[in-house]
C-alpha cells in the first residue's frame, strides 16, 4: 500500500504516439559466420547459378510484388500475365527441343523452375502446368509434327494448355481412367468422350479460364480393340476464348490454396479431333485403323505414357524444399531478433533463439533441407542424364517418387514448424506462412499422392530384391534369409552397439552403416514375410494389403539412406575447409536426428543400446546449440531474394 | 497389333453426358454397429445435452450457412450478425451472474460454446472475444458496479469490447507488457497510455471494426510506485461507431485464418478515465489515490489477474478438439465411400477404408478425440466446481494449460492428416478442410503458446515435488531419488516388460503403470538434474535453460496420463454394456498408440522388452482394423448436424 504523494505525472513520460511512428523491428543479432555465405550459396546454386540468378533478377521487378487482395477472378490474371513475362524472357522453353524454339536442356529449365518456387506458389504451378505437364506431354509424347504445331506456341504462351489425366471417379488410379478415344476410321478421326460424370477430368490446371487446348488421357478404343490409356491434344476453346462445341467445364472453385491457378473439371460429349492430333511417339493408328507401337508390353507402355508425370515429381519436390527453405529464412531470421521473458538478473529479454526448445525446433529443418537439396540435385542429373536403361528408369522412377513424397511431407512440417516459431505474427499474411502453408498443402497429394508413390518405391525395391533371388535355390534361399534378417551384421561389431564416444557419434560411416542396415533388414524381413503368406496360400493382393503399412515404412528409409548418401557426396566434394566443416555438422544433425527418430525400431532391433540411444538424444541437443550461431548464415546462404521473402519480420 | 474392322461405334456407348448430370458420390459403405449411437451420443452430450441441442438447432437455421465469399468486410458483418443473433438468443449471457442477467451457469456456458466450435470457427472466436474474454474480464475483475455498466450490455451486444491485453513488444510475457495507467489524484482520474510503439495492443478482436470499449491491462503507477499488471476499462469508439480521442487503431489485416474476426492493434495517447474503471476486485486505488489489495503477494495478485486467461484455455482446447472432431466425421464418411485401385480378381475398387494405411492414418486420431472429449469434460466441472483453494487453482492451471497445448496440437494433426485422407477433394474449399485448418491453426499458439504453456505446468509440478521434499534430510533425499529412479520399479516385476499375450497388452493397469511411470522417471530424473545443475553452482535460469526441452517431454508426459485416466474413468462409468466395450477399444488404442510412439523412451529405460515392444506394434494394427467397421458410428456419434458439416464428401 502506497502513501506517497500523487501528481500528474511529468508530460516527458507521457510524449505522444499520435504521430504513428511505425513499428521497427529490432536488429537480427548474428555473429560472422566461420565461413563464407558467398561460397556456401555457390556450392548450393551449382552449374546453374547464372540461370537462377537471371530469374532472381525477373522476380526483383517490381511488378512481379505479391498479390495480396482477395478476388481470385484478379489473382488469376495476374499470375497469366506473370507466366507471360516469363514466357516472353525465353524463361519457358529453355528445355523444349530446337524445333520448338528451346535450347533441349532439362538441367536449366529445373533449376529455373526451382528458383520461381522462391516466389508465389500459384506462379509455379500455373507455371508447370502450362510449360511442364502440357508442354512436357507434348515434347515426350509426342513427336516433330506436335513440336512444331503444338510445342512452339505452348513456350510462348500463344496457347495455353492443360494436361487432362485425373479423372473425378480416379484420382491416383490413372490405369481406370473413363474417358474413351475411339478411332472412326472413314473421317480418320478420333471421337473424345466423357461415359459418365465421374469420368470428368478434374483439377485441371489452366482449364477453369485460360486454357484453349490439352493434353487427353483416354482408353484408346480401335474397333473391337482397347489398347489402354493414351493421349490426345484437343481443341478447348476458341482464340477468342469461349467453349468449343461438345467441351463443358466447371470451376473447380475456392480451393485450400493455389487460388492463383484456375483448376476445372472438363467433360467431352463426342469431340472428334483429326488422327494425327494423337501423341504417337509411343503408339499409333495408321489412318487404316492399325494399331502399333514400339513397346510390345502393354504394362511397359502404360508405364512409359506415365513417365511424363516423373519431371514434374521431381519439380514438385524441389519447389516444396525452396517453399521450405524460405519459412525458414523468416523463422530463423527473426528468431535472431525476438525477444521474449528474462532470467531473474538479465536486462533485456531473452533472444527466442537463446532457447533450447526453439533450436530443438528449427535446426533439425534447416539440416533437412540442406540435405534434400543436394539429394534433389543428384535427382535433376539423373533425370538429365541422356541415355536410360530399362533398370536405369525404374531407378529414377523410385528416386522421384520417394524423394516427393519425403520432401512434400517435410515442406509442410517445416512451414507448420516455422509458423508456430513465429507466434502470432508468424499468422498474419503479411508474414507470408499463410500463403507458404496453404499453396505447398497439396504437394502431398498431387503428381502422385505420397502414400501411393512409397508404395511404388518399395514395390520397386522387392522387385530388385526378387531378382537377385533368381536362380538361387530354396536352400541357398533360406540361407540367405537366415543369415541377413538374424542379428549376425550387429553380433560381428558388439561394441558399436555400445559405443558413445563423439568421434562414434559423429562417424559418417556409423551413420551411413545404420540407415543401411535399417533398410536393408525391413526389406528382407518384408519379403520374408511375403513368403510366408504366400507359402501359407494368400494372393498377391492379401499379401500387399498386409504388408501395406510396413511398405511406407520401408519406403522411408530408403529414401532416408538416399539423403544422406547424397549429402555425405556433397561434403567430401567440397572443396572449401570452413564450409565442408559446417556441411558436415548439419549432416550429423540429419543423420543423428533420424536415427533417434526412429530409436524405438533401432532399439527393438538391437542395432542400439539404450545407453548408445539416450547419447545420441544429448548429441542432437549440442548439435543445435553449436550450429545456432549460424543459423542466420545459413538460410542468408539459400540466396533467397528480399523481395521474394517480402515479411517484414525477416527483413533486415 | 489390331486388324479388327473399324468403324464408327454405336451410339449407345456414347450416351451425352450434356444433361450435366450432378456427379453423386456413391454410398457411405457402413454395417450397422455393435453399439447405440443414440446411448453413446448421449454420453457423450451428457448433462448438458439440452444446452448442445439447442445451439444446434440454432446453427442448423438456413441464416447460418456459412459464408462462402473472400471478401473480408463482408465476412466480418456475417460474424457480427450471427453473434448478435446468438445474443438475441440468451447464450452469451448464461454464465454471467443475475445482476447481468445470467443465470451463472459456467457449465451450460461451456457447453454451449463448445457446441459452436462445430460451425464457423470466425464465429466461435468472436463471441469467445466478446462473451468470454471482454465479458469474462469484466465479471471476473470487476465488480458489481461494473457487472451493471458493461457487463449487461456487452451480453446483449449492445456493447462490443475488446480484451487488450496482448503487445507487440510482449506476445506471450504479459509481465512485461508496457502500457501505462497512471493515476491522477486531482480529477480523480488514469490515464491510459502507450509509451512506444511497441507498446501498442496487438491481435485485439473486435478492435478493428467493432469494439466501443476494451479491458486494457496496463502498468498501475500511482505517484512512485509501480503496482504492476492491473485491468482497466477503456472507452474506445463513440456510440456511432467512430474513434474516440487518443485512440489509435490499424487493422491487423488479413490473416491465414479467422478473418471473419477484426483484429487491429490499439495505441492509447495519455486517455483519461474516470477511476471508478480500474477493475477493481483483486486491487483498487482510493480516490486519494491509496493502493491496496486483499492479495499481498504481488506475483500471486498478478496470477489471479491472469485467471481470466483459464476459461480462455479451456474454450479454445475444447473448440479444436470439436473441429478436430468435424475433420474426421468427413474423412471418415468418405473413407467409406471412395474406391481407389483393385486387386487383380476384384470387380469393384478397393474402398480407401479398407488399405491398412488408411486405418492406421484415421483411426488413432479417432480415438484422440475421444480421449480428449472426456479429458476436457473432466476439465470442465473442475473449472465449474463452487470453491478452490490455493493448490486447486494450481492444479486448475495445470491441467488446463497442458490439455489446451495437447488437443491444440493434436487438432492441428488430426485436420492436417484427414485433409491429406481425402486427398484432392480434401484441397477444395466446399469441403471444409480449408477453413478447419486455417481456422485453428492459431489455437496453438493463442491463449498462451503452447511451449510456454508446457513449461508452466512442467514448472508447477517440479513445485509440487519440492514440496514433498520439505523436511526429508538429505541422506532421505539421496535415498528417495536412488531408489524411484533406479529401474526398482521395473525390476519388482521383470514378468512385465516380457509379457506380450493380448489380455496384458489389452490391460488398463498395465497402460496407465506405463504412462505413470513414464511422467514420474521423468520428473524426478529433471529434478534430480536440477539439483545437480544448482549443486554445481549454475544460477536458476541457466538451469531452466538446460532442462527446458525436458520440460516439455515431462508436460506432455504428464497430460498424456491425465487423459488415460479420464478415458478410463469414463469407460468405468458407462452403464451401457455395448457402448462400454467400443469405448474400452478405443481408450486401448489411445493407450497403446501414445506407448508406441513414446517407445524409444520405454525401450532406453528398459520398462518394455524388444519383443513387446513389437507385439505393441502389431496390437494398433489389429486395433485399428477391429475398429474399422465401427468407425462411421463413432464419428456419427459425435452429433454434428450435416448443416455444419456441410462438405460435399461427407452428406450422406
Amino acid at each position: 500500500m502506497s502513501t506517497a504523494p500523487v501528481s500528474t505525472p511529468p508530460a516527458s513520460s507521457l510524449k505522444s504516439i499520435a504521430d504513428s511512428r511505425p513499428v521497427a523491428y529490432p536488429k537480427i543479432i548474428t555473429e560472422p559466420p566461420p565461413f563464407s555465405i558467398e561460397t556456401l550459396q555457390a556450392l548450393l546454386d551449382g552449374e546453374q547459378k547464372p540461370m537462377r540468378d537471371r530469374v532472381k533478377q525477373i522476380l526483383r521487378q517490381p511488378h512481379f510484388r505479391y498479390y495480396t487482395g482477395t478476388d481470385t477472378a484478379e489473382y488469376r490474371e495476374k499470375v497469366f500475365h506473370w507466366c507471360l513475362e516469363l514466357a516472353r524472357e525465353g524463361i519457358a522453353r529453355i528445355g523444349y527441343p530446337a524445333a520448338a524454339g528451346g535450347e533441349g536442356d532439362t538441367e536449366k529449365f529445373l533449376a529455373a523452375f526451382e528458383t520461381l518456387a522462391f516466389h508465389d506458389l500459384s506462379l509455379v504451378i500455373k507455371f508447370g502446368v502450362q510449360f511442364g505437364l502440357f508442354g512436357g506431354s507434348l515434347q515426350q509424347l509426342g513427336t516433330e509434327h506436335h513440336h512444331r504445331k503444338y510445342l512452339l506456341p505452348c513456350g510462348t504462351l500463344a496457347l495455353p494448355g492443360c494436361f487432362a489425366m485425373t479423372e473425378i471417379g480416379h484420382g491416383s488410379n490413372v490405369k481406370d481412367i473413363e474417358t474413351t478415344a475411339t478411332y472412326d476410321v472413314s473421317p480418320r478421326e478420333f471421337i473424345i468422350h466423357s461415359p459418365s460424370p465421374a469420368a470428368g477430368k478434374s483439377y485441371i490446371g489452366n482449364a477453369a479460364v485460360h486454357g484453349r487446348a490439352a493434353t487427353v488421357f483416354a482408353q484408346l478404343i480401335v474397333g473391337e480393340d482397347r489398347h489402354g490409356v493414351h493421349a490426345f491434344v484437343v481443341p478447348l476453346r476458341s482464340a477468342e476464348g469461349f467453349l468449343l462445341p461438345g467441351v463443358r467445364i466447371e470451376d473447380n472453385g475456392q480451393k485450400l490454396g493455389l487460388n492463383g491457378v484456375d483448376n476445372g473439371k472438363i467433360w467431352f460429349d463426342q469431340v472428334r479431333i483429326p488422327r494425327e492430333d494423337m501423341l504417337d511417339r509411343f503408339a499409333s493408328v495408321s489412318p487404316e485403323g492399325e494399331y502399333s507401337s514400339p513397346i510390345k508390353n502393354p504394362g511397359a507402355r502404360f508405364f512409359t505414357m506415365l513417365g511424363t508425370l516423373v519431371g514434374g515429381r521431381i519439380s514438385i519436390a524441389s519447389s516444396g524444399n525452396n517453399a521450405a527453405k524460405s519459412a525458414l529464412a523468416i523463422a530463423v531470421r527473426y528468431a535472431g531478433r525476438r525477444r521474449q521473458f528474462s532470467g531473474p538478473k538479465q536486462e533485456a529479454e531473452t533472444l527466442l533463439f537463446d532457447y533450447p526448445s526453439h533450436q530443438r525446433r528449427l535446426m533439425p529443418l534447416l539440416a533437412n533441407a540442406y540435405g534434400l537439396h543436394f539429394a534433389l540435385q543428384h535427382l535433376v542429373r539423373v533425370y538429365a542424364a541422356p541415355k536410360r536403361k530399362e533398370a536405369d528408369t525404374r531407378a529414377l522412377e523410385s528416386l522421384a517418387a520417394g524423394l516427393k513424397a519425403w520432401s512434400t511431407w517435410n515442406t509442410t512440417n517445416t512451414i507448420q514448424t516455422c509458423r508456430e516459431a513465429c507466434g502470432g505474427e508468424g499468422y498474419l499474411a503479411v508474414n507470408r506462412f499463410a500463403a507458404l502453408k496453404a499453396d505447398t498443402d497439396i504437394f502431398t497429394t498431387f503428381e502422385g499422392d505420397n502414400t501411393v508413390l512409397l508404395q511404388l518405391l518399395a514395390k520397386n525395391l522387392l522387385t530388385d530384391l526378387r531378382a537377385k533371388f533368381k536362380g538361387m535355390s530354396k536352400l541357398d534361399l533360406l540361407q540367405f534369409f537366415g543369415e541377413q534378417t538374424s542379428t549376425k551384421f550387429v553380433e560381428l561389431n558388439p561394441i558399436s552397439t555400445l559405443k558413445i564416444d563423439k568421434a562414434h557419434l559423429r562417424d559418417t560411416d556409423f551413420h551411413l552403416a545404420a540407415f543401411r542396415y535399417r533398410e536393408q533388414r525391413i526389406l528382407l524381413g518384408t519379403a520374408k514375410r511375403m513368403r510366408r503368406l504366400a507359402s501359407e496360400g494368400a494372393d498377391a493382393y492379401a499379401t500387399f494389403l498386409s504388408c501395406q503399412i510396413r511398405l511406407g515404412v520401408l519406403a522411408q528409409a530408403s529414401v532416408e539412406r538416399v539423403i544422406l548418401e547424397q549429402f555425405a557426396a556433397a561434403v567430401t566434394n567440397c572443396s572449401d575447409k570452413q564450409v565442408r566443416a559446417v556441411l558436415k555438422d548439419l549432416m550429423d544433425l540429419f543423420a543423428l536426428v533420424q536415427i533417434e527418430r526412429h530409436r524405438g525400431w533401432y532399439l527393438e532391433y538391437s542395432y542400439l543400446q539404450p545407453r548408445k540411444s539416450k547419447a545420441i538424444g544429448r548429441e542432437v541437443d549440442q548439435l543445435c546449440a553449436d550450429l545456432r550461431p549460424m543459423a542466420v548464415a545459413l538460410v542468408n546462404s539459400f540466396g533467397i531474394p528480399d523481395e521474394c521473402l517480402a515479411a517484414p519480420i525477416a527483413l533486415r
